[in-house]
Formats: C-alpha cells, structure tokens, sequence
C-alpha cells in the first residue's frame, strides 16, 4: 500500500543531513558545553555555531538566540516570562483567539496570577485585524502575542502591520512563529517583532529544540531557573546533539526555502481547487491565497474529522484534524471556531500539511482515496441523511 | 597524551547501547505520537515502553512517570508546580542549603510570588539533619524539598528519615535525585517520598531529557501550558529519541547497577585515600562513608580550584571544581560554604566524577599528574609563600 504521509504540521521527518550532523554528539563528542576542560570545547562551538545559524535563518544576531526544549517551553518562556518581567508596569497581556494552546494556556496562567488577558478576535478566514489588536490595548498593556501563521488553517497574519501599532504604544510584541519559521521567510527586523518563537520539528529538525529569540535589550524572566546556561535565561545542561540538528535545518531550510515553497504550492493548490469539486459540501479553511505553501485544510460537511482520518490511515494517508497537540482531547478545534465556523461543521475538519518528500502522486492518491471514504461515511451519518431527506442534497 | 575523563557529574557519555535504541527514532520512526494515525504508533508503543523502564529503575508506576527536558525542567516543575497546587494551603517551602541551583532557584523564584522560604543546614560533611527539617515546618508548609545526594561532594541525605517527619505532618517531600537516580538504588516506595526528579545524562543515557515522578494522587500544577501531552502536566511535542534512550539507559542501569558500584568504590576510595596522602593540605569533602560511589572531591589549599582544572586538562585530565551548571559563574559552591568551610578554601574545591568507563589506570594517571601541579601553582601562590614564611609549611 502507498504510504503518504500529510501531517508535517504534527511533526517533519528528520533530514539525512540533519541526522548526520548529530550523530557525532550521540557519540565521541558527549561533554558538558558549561565544563572548563577540554570536553567541553567541541560541544560548546558546535552550539554556537547552530546559534549563528538559527540567528542567520530569522535575520537576528546570535547572542539574541536562547535554545529551548520545543516551540511549547518558547512561547510558554516568552508568554510568562516577558509578561512577569514587566508586571511593574502594568498586568494587561493581548493574545488572538487562535493561537496554539501553548501561547494561549500560558496566558490563562497568567490570569491565575493576576493579569487581565484580553483576546482578539479574527475573521472568517482566521486573519487578525491590526485594528482590532489597536483597539484591545491599555495603559497597563505589557504584551501582545499574535502568531505569524495557523499551523491548522495556514493562515498568515499580519505581523508587521501589528508591530507598527504596539511599537507605537512602546508595548513588547511576541509572535508564534512555529509554522513559519524555516518554512517561509521570517526576518525579526522586517517584522519589527521583539520576540519569536521557533520548533526544530516543524522543519526537517529534531524534536526536543526549539529557540526563543528576544531582540537585545528586552527583559525575560526565566521560565527554567538554575544553572547560567544560555546566558542564565535558560538554565539546564543544553540539548546539544538536538541543539546541533536545529542548526543545520535551519542552515538547509534558509538555503532551500525558495526551492521548497516553489514545489509545494502546486501540490497544496491542487488539494485546495479539486478536493471540493470532487466531493460536496466541503469548504477550504483558512486564507484563500496568503496561506502557508505546504496547508490545505477543510471542513467536510456532516460527518466527523476522526473518523475520516481513521478510515484515512487505513489507506496509507496520514492527516490530522487539527493540532497533535490536542488531537487526543477529541475537541472541536478552537480555531475554527473563533472563525465563526459552526460546531457541527468544525468536527469534520481535516488538514493536510504537505511537506517536501511529498509528490504529485501523492496528491493524486489522496484525491482518489478520500472521495469514497466521504461517501462511506456519509451513508451511515444521521445528519447527512436527515439534510438530503430535505431535499438540500446532491445539488 | 592518555585522555582521562573525570567528569561524569557534569554529563556521561551515551552508552553505545542506548545510543543504537535511539537511532531508529532520528529515522524512519519519525512521528508525532499525538496523532491519531498509524505513524504515531510507533513512537507512541516506544515512548510508554520507555516510560515503565523509568518507572522499573526507581519502583514506582509507569503512569506515575512524566517526561521532561532536563533534570533542571524536571525540578523547576515539581517545586513550582507543587507548591502552586497547594497554595491555597500555605505559602511555606523548606529546601536544604546544598540544593542545585535548579532547586534553590526555583525556590527563590516561588519567594518573589509571596512564598516563605526556609534553608535547612547541614553539618560539616554536608548532611541534613532531620530533626532540622522538623524544625523548620510550620502550619502553612506546603512542600519540603531534600536532595537524595549531593553531586559536587557526593553524600546521601536521609531521605527515608526526612520522609518520616513530612509524612507526619501530611506535608508533600519531593527529592531530587538527579545525581543517584540510574547510579545507586533508588525506589520511590522505600524512600517515601511524594516526587522525584531524574536525568537521563547523569547515567549515559541522552541530554535533553529528564522525569519527573509524581507520586498517584499528587497534584502538580503544570509548567510547561499548551497541549494534552503527558497526561496533560507536560506540554509540547515529545522528544522520542531521547525519551527512547532514557528508558534503555534506565534498563540498563537497573541490571548493571551492582556491578557498577563494586567496581566504581575501589577507584573512588584510592582518590580519597590517596590523593590527601600524595599533597599536603588536601582535605576531603562530602561524607567519608556515606557518598556516591563515583565521587571523590577534596578541598586543596592555598590555590584555586580553576587553575587546578585548567593545568589538568593541558594533561588529559578532565575534572570540576563544582557543578558544571555554575562553572562559567566562578564563584565558590554554595554548597561547601553551607558545610562551614571557608571561602579560600572553597576556591580551591576540586571534584573527579568516576564513571564506568574509567580504569585504575586512570586512577594512577592522576595521582601521578596532580600532585606536581598543585606544587607549581603553590609555588606561584602568595598565599602559600605567607604561609610557609610563617613556618606552618611542610609538617
């Protein structure tokens, strides 16, 4: 059977490359990057060299990079940690309605101690207004956190229309730029952003790293306290095999990016233009057009994402209906609903996220195979059949 | 020049074993285990077979284990986390004076959010005196939190005692274990305590990962916020590989444990035994008996313990003056200040970490090497030329 593996936005593959780069720091070169001695030097240059490439991949300095566990512990780190250093200031934090849980979780947290959160709302296709963030701030605004694309819909924001309105206001901009980073480009200065959260995983990385960059000068609290690693903002032996491997994706991501984007817009737009002229009553979510290259998602009308990724993954197809993050809460998407898309069709949402060892006959399969699994399901969904008794259906 | 890596404190290197066990993961097994489809399987199978390998080395419950990035995360949690879920009941934690940095600071972090703090002390061989700890309870105490050993002099507090005197009180007791966890029997049961942290490159399993025990019924405020992984304590995608390679680290501790110890003793006891007899004014430190079996630290006079380090690495010879987390802060080890001994002769603190790839060769190799460089660095001491001129030398 065909394998066809379209949920990058859970996780990317390793690169050979990529893996070739760690292994040495899986094997001779295993010291502590903090120790004084000698076995300390391989993996201390090594991190700083994957510094400087993280830093070159988003246009910022090195010095400005702080390794972290995953894209969770950086927006966790910069959600609390930039709000917490300025509660002096003020206790008022503004967050879109669709941002990752690990961006909006870290703000209800927040709340527990204290802070007012404030929530901006988006339209039908997930796009942030930078009015509307202008209009949610306050005197005692400390943050803002507006992610620079939806993993699950694709939608791309605009970061720096927004950053034009909090830079103004001298209030600190972060933005979650896990589904952008070292997919499309993403330069701190051009987006005037003074924070930016990155994930290895999301781009032919390993898992287990991921970045926060904070342009110098900005305070952070520690979100992990202890030891004086990466500058005593980040305390923890560091992840150097990881650590190494994000250098590298990043250093191939920057150099392939045009390549990839130029192969994989053609085989999202064929999901996105024929998937809803082969099967009725499905819907494209998201932006039309100022989407990620590799994001085709949908909502199939009167029956259940689950079941269509279930019956999906017994054809070989791996797809999602929304965040892994969350796929085991069996919820309607949060995202979808903040776009005014109605619960009932919110459950039927799939996402395909299209990666680079994706090909045309991929596309092809999953065109093939989804069209009778719809039907399938809809033969034996109530609803399906109390809409066509109706006599709504097979316009 | 022979290469004699005596650092194992600060990090071990990957056991070719578990280093083969990991490999798969940074290939084709590449999933996300959240997702629904067949390629989460796989890392899913191998993360919770990991997860009863952890659970098997310290006696508790695979379900009771949660994954982390680091000792550092795994300690940050549980005293964050602990006693965040039970502010409601007070605002007191006890930590002892010796505690990594990731424990005190921790602390120091829950002080700045309106908690108490109380230090409890230790003797001269850095033991906590339980009686101490009893001491320093009040009504409002909501977590005390020992460690099980010291890493930088090596001795075992008395965890069961301690647990004794919490439990009494229905007070939780959390206990890092980073330094014992995978190197001396540890079983959460026997000790008696309520969490429990661990890390996987203190026992030649990978960096970038660590647990978190919490024993059945504890609640624990999460630190990392976002998605529903690890049963909703922990968010953020999984690092596989190295979650795989802590469970084959842990396996493999658990039956080489005894083995390991008997051989480690014999080469720590001629360190200790030695060294004080092959330099004069070298005292040892941490607990003469009651010590990790890989750890020999000692206290050398009149000089300091980086130019110690920095002549033993131009031979070969890797070794610490402390914890590898605060080497690059170069102050003197909190924890041999809180042992009473004094500042000059806690800058002159030096600490070999044995591991189980080191030889009684290597033992001699540094018995040969050390002694002439303390010579050479007292004699460009002014401190020792005072002391000499004063007529207390060469006894």
């Amino acid at each position: 059977m065909r394998k066809v593996y379209l949920d990058n936005a859970a996780t990317t593959p390793l690169l050979p490359e990529v893996r070739e780069a760690m292994l040495p720091y899986l094997d001779e070169v295993f010291g502590n990057p903090s120790s004084l001695h000698d076995w300390g030097d391989a993996p201390r240059e090594a991190m700083e060299a994957a510094r400087a490439q993280v830093a070159q991949l988003i246009g910022a300095s090195a010095e400005e990079i702080i390794f972290t566990g995953s894209g969770t512990e950086s927006n966790n780190f910069a959600i609390k940690g930039l709000a917490l250093a300025r509660q002096d200031k003020g206790k008022h934090v503004v967050v879109s309605a669709i941002e990752h849980f690990s961006v909006l979780y870290s703000a209800r947290t927040l709340e527990k101690w204290g802070f007012e959160l404030s929530l901006v709302p988006v339209d039908k296709y997930g796009v942030v207004d930078p009015e509307d963030v202008r209009k949610s701030l306050r005197k005692d605004t400390v943050l803002v956190s507006i992610m620079h694309a939806n993993g699950e819909i694709g939608t791309i924001e605009p970061i720096k229309e927004i950053a034009k309105i909090t830079k103004e206001s001298n209030i600190i901009f972060h933005t979650d730029a896990v589904a952008t980073a070292g997919t499309i480009p993403v330069d701190v200065k051009e987006l005037g952003v003074d924070a930016l959260s990155l994930a290895g995983n999301q781009f032919y990385g390993p898992k287990g790293v991921g970045a926060l960059w904070v342009r110098r000068g900005v305070r952070i609290m520690p979100l992990l306290d202890g030891g004086v690693q990466e500058g005593g903002r980040r305390a923890g032996t560091e992840n150097i095999p990881a650590i190494v491997g994000l250098g590298k994706a990043a250093e191939l991501a920057k150099s392939a990016m045009t390549t990839r984007i130029e192969n994989l817009i053609p085989l999202r737009d064929r999901l996105l233009n024929e998937l809803p002229s082969k099967i009725e009553h499905v819907v494209v979510t998201g932006h039309p057009q100022n989407r990620l290259p590799g994001n085709a998602s949908f909502c199939v009308e009167f029956i259940e994402g689950e079941s269509m990724l279930m019956l999906l993954t017994a054809k070989g197809v791996a797809a999602s209906s929304g965040s892994a993050c969350t796929s085991r809460a069996l919820k309607a998407s949060h995202v979808l609903i903040a776009m005014g898309i109605p619960h009932e069709l919110a459950q039927g949402s799939i996402l395909f996220t299209i990666g680079i060892d994706n090909t045309a006959e991929d596309m092809d399969y999953v065109l093939e195979v989804l069209p009778p699994i719809v039907d399938r399901l809809r033969q034996m969904s109530p609803l399906y059949s109390k809409f066509t008794k109706l006599g709504k259906g097979g316009k």
